[in-house]
């Protein structure tokens, strides 16, 4: 009953989306609350990001057995083997987003007695916004297969990797002026690094969704604007 | 003819282990430089890393597609389908590896004009050495399916992470001393920090050997040493 198989087939396919969309939601949320943590000083509420993050590596463990196993069992060819390579890149992303929400809440609890410029912490909370964002948008872009909205998200890291480099510059400078903020910044910088490397992710999520879509890679350099790999501030003479 | 099959599939894996091989090589060669780059501050070696990373991102884009296809196409079962599954998750490991070093040679040059205490740059260029050998190990352990060297790349990736967290707040102290440090010892920090990440791709990749010999997840807590994300330095009063 070829008609049973390809129902089958359809089914399982189904269930890797709703898994996905699970992990989607996980890691959407982790990153909300690591932030709300690290704005509010709450170090409770950074516990339960770390805890939350063994579903996902749970999930994407069981994403990409059953991945492997469809392709073996059904030997899908063209948009099937897509959507099935595709199921097991987003999931790894996934779990590396949710890999990095966890690392900004570990700082939160290393700095939770500091009372640092609440200032600071706006440009890590500023940025967290916009790449919370990218990240919805590139979520609901892969439910409906949308390649222009990916496309979107794709264009905007660009402009993430301006403000990480921006912000990276401030804390610097932050340090120099006081050597009292340079634990607390350097906690910062690595948050700050995590939440554009998340970007970095979604920017990824969104190339799998090109392929998807047409089964070629996306073409042309992705928009990197990050300099801040070379750059260095000159404390004040 | 079930014999040419066969011999036929034997060949692709035979391929698939080739090109590990050759990323693994590539990747061995950029840590190395990398680090030779950071210690001496040569920024040509620097930009021939940079450029090396095409080649290892090319290669795991090759072995993920031929080792799905290899799924589709042949049904793998058992030690078979373990076979082109560690090869899609080592490649992966090895690909972040090359970004890892790229990333560290992204910051020599950025260092290039500053002349830091050579002491500060050894404290780094040790703990490379040891990742070093941990890779060396690892992709020797990957080709002669040794399970036993796996497992002990894996034990002594504890002791990276302990050396990690030594270093970092050594550098935290050294920015503490001098704000003129600090510049640079924030790049040696995020240097530090994707050395231990290399470290953990090791980790990785020792684990997919084991998941490779049994069909099992490696039991237990990985041995993380990884206390920096909770470790701050106060200034001297």
């Amino acid at each position: 009953m070829p008609g049973h198989i390809v129902s089958s087939y359809d089914n399982d396919l189904e269930d890797l989306r709703r898994s996905i969309s699970e992990m989607g939601g996980v890691a959407e949320k982790m990153m909300a609350e690591a932030t709300d943590a690290l704005v509010r000083r709450d170090t409770a509420l950074a516990e339960a990001v770390i805890l939350a993050d063994k579903r996902l590596d749970t999930l994407q463990r069981e994403i990409e057995e059953r991945s492997v196993l469809l392709i073996a069992k059904r030997q899908p060819m063209a948009i099937d083997l897509r959507e099935t390579i595709s199921a097991i890149r987003v999931s790894g992303d996934l779990e590396r987003i949710g890999d990095l929400a966890k690392n900004v809440a570990k700082r939160v609890v290393a700095i939770s007695d500091q009372a640092p410029a609440q200032k600071i912490v706006q440009g890590v909370e500023h940025m967290s916004d916009l790449v919370q964002e990218q990240l919805k948008d590139v979520l609901d872009a892969f439910s409906s297969r949308d390649v222009k909205a990916a496309h979107d998200v794709w264009e905007r890291d660009g402009a993430i990797d301006a403000l990480y480099n921006s912000l990276f510059r401030e804390l610097l400078t932050y340090m120099m002026e006081d050597p009292r903020n340079i634990s607390f910044c350097t906690h910062l910088l690595f948050c700050a690094k995590n939440v554009e490397r998340i970007g970095d992710h979604t920017t990824n999520i969104a190339e799998t969704i090109h392929y998807l879509a047409t089964g070629e890679a996306l073409a042309g350099e992705r928009p990197k604007n990050d300099a801040s790999n070379y750059a260095t501030v000159t404390p004040a003479a």
